[in-house]
């Protein structure tokens, strides 16, 4: 098992974030929406500069359309 | 896509670390020392009474011998 490290694990969560949204062609804000969260704090946890809690994970998955599972799966694959 | 809700995510959460650490014969104090986490704090995410953040199911995740990915996917599976 390739073990994303303490330093990586929110840079690539955050870039994973992007892929998954780029690919639905959705805007940070239209996807901050979708979420219910606010955009700047998406816009933080995509830059990787945020350690957000396993709820707000779920509602970024969620509104990406992608399982919790599947989209550490993405993050862990970019590590 | 099955969704795990709201009230849901943090109990499925707590009860696939609690499986995976009986797998591997662990005590709660045994899996605290190798997460590198509090014995307490450990035993309240078992118990689904708190939200922790990403880097703390990291930590947590590594010392079960799971990604995290997989982690969420045995807590969604019980969902």
């Amino acid at each position: 098992m390739k073990q994303v490290t303490k330093s990586q694990i929110r840079k690539v969560l955050g870039r994973a974030i992007r892929k998954h949204r780029e690919q639905l062609d959705l805007t940070q804000e239209e996807l901050a929406e979708r979420a219910e969260v606010h955009r700047t704090y998406l816009a933080d946890i995509e830059r990787g500069s945020r350690n957000p809690s396993v709820e707000s994970v779920r509602r970024i998955a969620y509104a990406l359309g992608v399982s919790i599972s599947e989209l550490f799966k993405t993050a862990e694959q970019d590590s």
